[in-house]
């Protein structure tokens, strides 16, 4: 009965690119049957995921860092308050089955590393060299280069194919 | 757009007349198109009162206190690994409109006490007299005694009515 | 090389009585040569109980509810930051060889609740009989009252002294 | 009153050059009288910094991951138990005054990308070209490069210097 979380991870202040990615990641997110897990906040990718996967009436799970409903994405389904800051980033990687990083920024990169020390699967969409270099060389084996939206969903299909059953 | 959730917290070890109470909890909640929330354990209240809310086809959100599935209740939609132990129960709190205390234990009277402290309204359903005197005189605005799992219910739906609007 | 650290919790708003009593716990926990661990707030039986272990120049621990300096008590000697609210009321109790609470409110009430979960001994010095019949029913191994500062330290060494050699 | 605290973030799985690094830095920050705060880990960097400190008498206060004794370091002096796993490293960023980074690894990574969500101060010691120019890509002012342990020392005596009086 449990449903397949994806979490996608990004910074609260995203350019044009980093929004219509996020946009578009949790557009085919809903699409594919999958709860959308993120931050839950009201700015940048963040909001961005949430909308897309509400343009397709997707379920929006949103861990939030406050304790509070006020920076919170409308399009956030379940808020859930943890009121513990960036603490909460290590909640958003262990619930989720695979973690997608779109953009980069401090809390992201937190949430990538904190990811390959739960041995989950992260999926990088971004064109920051030096992360890509840096993940992975941190892991060859959990850390996923994609080069967009739908290259994403793709690896994440194929990482979900080949989880054990249990 | 955000949902409404209610949480019911109990302990993991409970008698016939909990498990029962929390099963009908459970189905209630999921009748209003309330999501549940709990602590998505596998046994006792937690367990029951999702089995119920999956009965009538509700959304359960499991708070759960290990980073694992193992002791996750299977009723339950989407899983929320903390890995916190009982630190989670702050959580379950913060994120729930109103807390539902089913049964009687350390870790829910924890959680009535952090409701509380949280300025969360709580309904308390059990047989424990000492339990009702002691959290009735910690707040007597926000402690509400039910006396079945309807009329707990019934003063959710009070609670709720009576929220600002935002 | 491991000290012993009590833990003292108690209501940041707290009335002479306990005020008096939670300096004259921090005075002996300090002159036993413990470690003093608080929530670390700067009023109330936190900043009391700090201020008491201090002038006996005992080493005091704060763990604070906030990610800043501003409302911790300025007799902490380490400040232990954790952003997380009152999530941070289960690290007090699993860091404390014993608990002492001193006094009552919702807080104490979740920090008294979350050490019998954590089977962890726990004194308690109030007035609250409606508090003391409910956690004794909780626990009657682990709970016990004591009726002064000094009665509460006899009890904390009572407890010291029946740990299994590490 | 306030104790000026240094973090020493690193692996629990590390090469000789990191374990003699880290002995040094914890020396050096005992012989400066601040306070030596680590993860409090039994292995690699975080058992060899709280040995390096406690060799020049320093006070050694460790994060513990777990919410029991049996993965602490025995020098460390007081033992935070979180029971958290890795949400744990944001504490240990909150609470220190400077971050240093002894070697590499997927939790040390975390630590380093929450100091700077934090707005702290960290110093990278360790021979990961890779990481170095991805952290110094998040934040040009907060991430400071040592090359000895002597060098980070100073950096962070430095950055002690220049914070505002309180």
């Amino acid at each position: 009965m449990r449903k397949i979380v994806i979490g996608v991870m990004g910074p609260a202040e995203a350019n044009d690119v980093e929004v219509k990615n996020a946009f578009e990641i949790g557009r085919l997110i809903a699409r594919e049957g999958w709860v959308l897990l993120s931050g839950g906040g009201h700015t940048g990718v963040m909001h961005a995921v949430n909308d897309g996967a509400k343009a397709e009436d997707g379920l929006t799970i949103g861990i939030i860092w406050t304790d509070h409903d006020r920076q919170a994405s409308r399009f956030v389904d379940v808020a859930i308050f943890t009121g513990m800051g960036s603490a909460r980033n290590n909640i958003n990687v262990l619930s989720s089955d695979v973690v997608v990083a779109c953009g980069m920024g401090a809390g992201t990169a937190s949430e990538i590393a904190l990811a390959i020390k739960a041995n989950k699967d992260v999926v990088l969409l971004n064109d920051n060299d030096d992360a890509k270099a840096f993940f992975c060389g941190l892991s060859k084996t959990l850390v996923h280069v994609a080069n967009s939206p739908e290259h994403a969903i793709e690896i994440a299909r194929m990482i979900l194919s080949k989880r054990p059953v249990s």
